[in-house]
């Protein structure tokens, strides 16, 4: 599409502070005239039997439509009888890349000023297949799946990503000197894919040793590719390094060409309503929404406006030490753009 | 024993820098008269079929009969037929419960100062069962074993450690929102015995969220305990939080009281032989293998030179940013005694 059609995205606020980081992205995207008309959607107050979630059908029929997403937090409803919300989303729309770039806020200080790397992370299988039993009583077992194809379809997405995005080199995550045949495997593909990028540097690194390493210093790594338990804690533990999941945006792809970018932080009930909450994680996503859409004209101007904003400390969140509310703070990034 | 008797200890000095490192050892045991007699075995050239590797069985006997031993570092070697030289050990000698001591090193500046946390790693099962297989062509699978068993046995460790060792607080890392049968497991048998040391503050912590408040706050933790594969990502993580694997005790923990304590960094080929090897990892582990002696005195001692050494820093090895020799550095810290 070009930049004046409207595009049609399917926005899912989610819960607790969800609303308010979501109004947010709202006001920021209309003050920065962004062609993008939402579809709002809310988890529903009912196991839906088509999805065997809280998530209604309309609402990933929504996204598959539109192809493109936004989502605020979702806590998972406590009981028996429904799938998680995360999890549904990932496997009903196939979500099989989480991309989580992270890298240090200029001028919010952390003990780390040289974060510039991203985290892309299988999303659909490995230690989530939800397959495990009781062999005998005492005695359980999960079963860890990996398989060729998820593993080339995320190795080529980490590739055709450093290439596109200027990264010089690519790491694949694994411990394959334990798990021989399984991250054995996911080497496998990704070494096939990289002989298909001879301009990225490939390596291998195994993930106790890249947790020592990105913790003395995070600036070796550029693009890092793992199974899913890996990317799920190397992610986190490169957000640490920034400051948290409050400022770490997030975009789930799925096959066909689908995005859903996503706030990874908690919905954090106890300052929902408050108009507190920090909406930078999902302010950060929706400019990775933008970038996915090759809006990066509209993209780049919010997210400079959200950095100076951040940077100049003015306005900042109670999360970040200021006193700002969501609506300040978001008053401010707009008064940039 | 009585301090004045001498106790038979098991050295594998190990390959590369590892002879270097031990001779380290011994002249420092020598200087502080420790009572211990070393019995010395290397690493065979020639798979032993009684082990299955390159170890030798007289070796693993010598473990056995003395109930106590110290470990350089052994670089598996290559090719079929034999089994892993570290994970042989631990199955053989049925080493369960791997601890790791982590505190910042006065004078040795990193990102963090306020580090003193303890990583108790189950070492004998989950993702280190070795169990993985084909399903059909491009689809394996490997298997995570939790038993009540072994959980059982090092959630008893990590408290009894806890509560001997003056320390307040148990977390268990986990991921059982994901692995709710296999993790469910452990944590279980955690809470049960937690039960049993109310004076111990007990919390569980998601692995993805532990890693992040590791690199935010270290200083939050105490003791913490979990499964295999959590356990050797977590302990090299706050390795890297001090300065690395050069710089952290080991001691491995096995049925009937045996203790295996080593240094956990690679054989360093490289500098092998070049008289510049840093033997801190491989003394501190001989410290905790003084205090699992009950020899408190002279591992208080023995620590107490160390860490002056490397505090007053003139004596610092290439690593640590020096240009001290092994033995230079050695003899620094045998002048401390
Ligand atoms: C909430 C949890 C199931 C989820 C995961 O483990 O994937 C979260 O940690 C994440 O990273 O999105
Ligand atoms: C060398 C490797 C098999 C080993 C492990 O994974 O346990 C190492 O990382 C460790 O922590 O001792």
């Amino acid at each position: 599409s070009s930049a004046t059609d409207t595009i049609r995205a399917t926005l899912f606020p989610g819960d607790g502070i969800g609303p308010e980081i979501a109004e947010s992205v709202k006001q920021v995207f209309r003050t920065a005239e962004v062609p993008i008309e939402w579809e709002e959607h809310y988890v529903g107050d009912q196991v839906d039997p088509r999805t065997q979630s809280f998530l209604t059908w309309e609402s990933l029929e929504s996204v598959r439509r539109n192809r493109v997403g936004l989502k605020g937090p979702m806590a998972t409803p406590i009981g028996k009888g429904h799938r998680s919300l995360n999890l549904t989303l990932r496997k009903e729309l196939n979500l099989y890349a989480n991309v989580r770039p992270c890298y240090s806020l200029p001028g919010y200080k952390t003990r780390y000023d040289d974060v510039n790397l991203i985290t892309i992370r299988e999303n659909t299988e490995g230690e989530y297949s939800g397959l495990e039993h009781q062999v005998v009583r005492g005695v359980v077992e999960s079963l860890k799946i990996i398989t060729r194809q998820a593993s080339l379809r995320v190795a080529e997405y980490a590739f055709h990503y450093a290439k596109t995005h200027g990264r010089e080199r690519v790491s694949a995550i694994h411990k394959a000197n334990i798990m021989q045949k399984t991250d054995g495997l996911f080497l496998k593909c990704c070494r096939e894919v990289a002989e298909k990028y001879p301009e990225i540097t490939y390596e291998e690194v195994v993930i106790d040793n890249c947790c020592m390493m990105l913790v003395k210093n995070p600036a070796l790594f550029d693009v890092l590719v793992m199974p899913n338990l890996y990317g799920d804690i190397i992610s986190d533990l490169c957000a640490g390094l920034i400051g948290g999941l409050g400022l770490t945006p997030s975009c789930n792809i799925g096959e066909g060409g689908i995005a859903l970018a996503e706030a990874v932080h908690g919905s954090a009930p106890d300052i929902a309503g408050k108009n507190m909450a920090n909406p930078t994680a999902l302010l950060l996503s929706s400019v990775s929404m933008l970038r996915h859409l090759n809006l990066h004209d509209k993209a780049d101007r919010i997210q400079e406006a959200i950095l100076s904003t951040i940077a100049e400390g003015k306005y900042r969140t109670a999360d970040l030490g200021g006193t700002s509310t969501t609506t300040d703070f978001t008053k401010a990034i707009c008064d940039h753009l």
